[in-house]
């Protein structure tokens, strides 16, 4: 999803320098330095209009957060539901970074979000998917041992195909849902997109898995 | 689903000895040389009426398939299924094998049919469900290194569940269908279940996984 371009959204990227993180790749391994408080790192790849980020920084306090959106055009709502939900542990990149390991040292972060990523439906198109096995090798290189990551998409084709790439990757399926709001998690925060697709009643799929030691 | 008592079926199962093999446990072993060709050895847990076995059987005279359904009014039906089918590679089993290491040596198997499995939705019943941890055990000592597991169900909690359990028992997804029949795939063969229910709309879901060597 595209918006118009936005020719004030640099400018205003910078003035919100408490919540853009303006020189990410120099906090490589030092992240928590950047909040208030030295708690678990979760970081959530595509934030877009940072609807989970907020929500989810909001019901969860004892977490750091950090959500990467490439879109300047886009980010610039997910600052300003930052801002609104007045949270100290929340952090922002306009980043559309090539290697989450340039940005984060090994074992730096607790769990990845990835939230309704790109499905990159042709076959042609694999290693764009954010569960293509080049990224979960670099996921793997930042996360904790006992660290997660957490799929949320409303599209089939992705979900089996990161079932099975996560599978054999070697990594441990933990949790597999097929309809996620079936089960009605109090604890789920849900995206601007999942709000939508969800109310039009199509199922959201959700996982969770961990790289075996 | 319970057919009523047929007292007949003891002598019918008795009679049809080519197609329904007496005494199974003997065969353990030498399942082969029951049957006319010495080719790869197929099983389904839970034959039921026998529309699939015998559809299998006709469509791939290359392999050799054994049939096992616990219950004498319904494995019935499936042996005049293969009677009609006319078919040399087809055995069915009535027996409620409590652990099929009894029935098959190890290595002697190359891939096990798990189709429309008894859900068993409640906690308390989760030994029962075919996919727990104990009968992935009996699977991986029947099966030959590079055998599969094949799952087709209608139930979606039975399907989340057992991705779980195959990925915690360390096995390796290979394929995972969340509505099966969309992708038309020419070689599915139909269970007289999975064909009353897709007919409804319901979606089919299949998952194919092997042992990680």
């Amino acid at each position: 999803m595209r918006l118009r371009h936005k020719p004030w959204a640099d400018d205003y990227l910078k003035e919100n320098d408490d919540i853009v993180v303006q020189n990410p790749f120099d906090q490589k391994g030092k992240w928590n330095s950047l909040f208030s408080e030295d708690q678990p790192l979760h970081i959530e790849i595509g934030t877009g209009k940072g609807q989970f980020i907020a929500g989810m920084a909001t019901q969860h306090r004892e977490i750091n957060f950090i959500g990467i959106e490439r879109a300047k055009s886009i980010i610039v709502s997910a600052v300003e539901k930052v801002k609104q939900a007045e949270i100290e542990n929340a952090r922002l990149l306009n980043e559309n970074a090539q290697d989450l390991r340039d940005l984060f040292a090994e074992n730096e972060v607790d769990k990845i979000y990835l939230n309704f990523s790109d499905p990159w439906p042709k076959t042609k198109h694999e290693k764009r998917r954010l569960t293509y096995h080049t990224f979960l090798q670099q996921y793997k290189g930042i996360l904790k041992p006992d660290g997660e990551i957490v799929l949320k998409t409303d599209n089939r084709k992705l979900f089996e195909y990161s079932l099975v790439s996560f599978s054999k990757f070697g990594m441990i399926l933990d949790e597999v849902l097929l309809d996620l709001h079936d089960y009605q998690d109090p604890e789920n925060v849900q995206t601007e997109y999942e709000e939508k697709f969800s109310g039009k009643g199509q199922p959201i799929y959700r996982c969770k898995a961990y790289f075996s030691s």
